[in-house]
């Protein structure tokens, strides 16, 4: 099934399932059984509150967690909880939260967990151009850090962690918005993880939050506004103001998606390697014509980050790229290069496809600016 | 047309014109010229940067804006904005900021700001049962005060100001949330205006903020996260963090349509007074067998809020509604009763429709209850 003209490999918002944009098309219109379109229901209503209730759920089955952890759905994308993170847990503290700098996401949230409190840098890729990621060996955790906070995936350099890092006796808290549902994880030694949703599990406008009860259940810090509250919007079940009520639901979708047509997280993951080994194959059996920018064992699994041998050959390759559609490929605005993203929504046969035009462009164009 | 089943009178997230519905539904599937679904657009492309153009540009033209307005789509709705304005005004000011207390959201939105500063509750319904909005006699306004800040339509007991208030010299701001671009307005006789677009303009999930250049062109008061700062977020053009790309194009659609379909906000007033005048005088003619809750003088052109003689007659009218194709008539869980929410999306036949089943439900059950 591809009713889309072009293959998306955007950085995100990303593609998402044929079959949940079907649904979603269908009930824009009409909601079986309700007779509205789905944008005028209610939050209110007692078919979102099965909504909300189904993908709690489906989220807890396919994260295998249990009843000790909260799953949120929150308005403001990893931005906001940037913010909420330290508001919870750092404001008014003396002890340093630790962050790990792996690259221009990581980068992003730092600034604003010092508005908060003080902040240790335990290791940073600023040097070495975030090309690759730290060692066990170069990382020195303190048991008196308040949390320490990681990125599992950046995006924008296409590095991945393939290891949970941290110490189990300070709260560990991940960004993991960009590979969140795309492969199995140990998730219950997280004590926050959260998720913006336009990577892998819907279009843009929803965060996923999973917290643990023991994170949010102290009295919050004063002068905390009540949306940025855990604690209140845990207890309001992710309705204390009214949520975006179509993203969520196109959510739901997703993962009802990902339990009955891919089958769970193990078999999602298989899928991922087979994606990203296509691609990192045919850069490394390129001779050097195509250059991947990470250092090969920090790879993301998620985000394909090239280089052609120069700047006039890569516009070349995007716009013939957009031609044979294939849409999304420039690199991000900060770092440029190439970016094939690989979420889940994206196909074994749509990165096959992307795969030849790579052989092919190759033959094309090899020598022609090296 | 009328691909619906059911005729939407909910309170929000509200209709949306049939017409944009149809839009929508089609380019989830594909956006024409892209080939990819509107859910997996880059909100860094230049499709998008031509959507938030196109669309500061209607909300220019719709409220006649001069250019020291800037128009921002955030996230969060007016619920974030009960925090972001004390948070940008009140913050370590002295001076209290005066609210008026009209009804179920300006009690929400007082506790927040209280957060960052003095509160002058300068007139509250509370002891009426918000069943009144203040005369100008009972409001007594400071030049002194940082803002003064209410609620031009208080949706839960169907309560409306038909003018504007306090002094020219003092920020005048108002949560618009609910009456937004349903009638003209001096828009720019306010220092900041917000609504989230779940009534009148799109689905839930983001907010139109109207502010000032002189608002928000200091320093922001220290340790005010980026997403939550006017500033930043104007000069990133609503575009500091990956916003909402499927609501706001669904409000761009819904500007169109007024623009086009309607033809501008005069315009739409006048569909939405006769309305209005039709769902009153159903009620005024009905001898007492439904009972408007608001002060005739301050009743809501948005939301129609009455009662039945018994609770048991207003669970069968609602009841009965449902199976002849009325949707979303049960009063706000706070306080019950019936309402009707007639935003702009709802049409003329729609609400003619209402009038006859209330006269018919009236002639079948006058007497039953009273």
């Amino acid at each position: 099934m591809n009713l889309q003209n072009s293959l998306n490999f955007s950085g995100g918002p990303g593609a998402l399932p044929e079959n949940v944009l079907l649904q979603l098309s269908e009930e824009i219109m009409k909601v079986p059984g309700l007779g509205i379109s789905i944008l005028g229901i209610s939050h209110r209503s007692e078919w979102f509150a099965e909504v909300i209730s189904e993908l709690e759920g489906n989220i807890r089955t396919l994260l295998d967690l249990s009843d000790n952890y909260h799953v949120l759905f929150l308005q403001g994308g990893a931005t906001q909880q940037f913010s909420m993170v330290p508001m919870t847990l750092l404001r008014g503290k003396s002890a340093a939260a630790e962050y790990i700098q792996t690259g221009y996401w990581s980068s992003k949230a730092i600034p604003e967990a010092k508005l908060e409190g003080p902040v240790r840098i335990i290791w940073s890729g600023v040097e070495t151009n975030f090309k690759r990621l730290p060692t066990d060996d170069e990382l020195r955790f303190s048991p008196d850090a308040p949390y320490m906070h990681y990125i599992s995936n950046e995006t924008v350099e296409g590095l991945q962690f393939q290891r949970v890092l941290g110490r189990d006796d300070v709260p560990r808290i991940c960004d993991m918005s960009s590979d969140f549902l795309s492969k199995p994880y140990d998730f219950e030694r997280f004590s926050l993880i959260y998720a913006h949703a336009q990577k892998n599990i819907g279009p843009s406008g929803i965060t996923v939050i999973v917290v643990r009860d023991d994170l949010i259940e102290h009295t919050p810090p004063a002068n905390l506004p009540s949306f940025l509250d855990y604690k209140i919007q845990a207890k309001a079940h992710s309705n204390f103001n009214t949520p975006p009520v179509f993203a969520i639901y196109a959510v739901l979708l997703v993962t009802r998606w990902l339990m009955n047509d891919i089958g769970g997280l193990k078999r999602m993951e298989q899928i991922n390697r087979r994606k990203a080994e296509l691609l990192y194959g045919q850069i490394d059996e390129s001779g050097g014509f195509y250059q991947g920018r990470a250092n090969t064992a920090d790879r993301s699994l998620m985000n394909v980050v090239f280089n052609l041998p120069t700047t006039e050959l890569e516009r070349r390759f995007i716009d013939a790229a957009q031609s044979a559609g294939f849409s999304g490929l420039a690199g991000h605005r900060a770092i440029g290069g190439l970016r094939a993203s690989i979420y889940n929504a994206v196909t074994i046969k749509a990165v096959e496809e992307l795969a030849n035009f790579m052989e092919s462009f190759q033959r094309k164009f090899h020598g022609a600016g090296g």
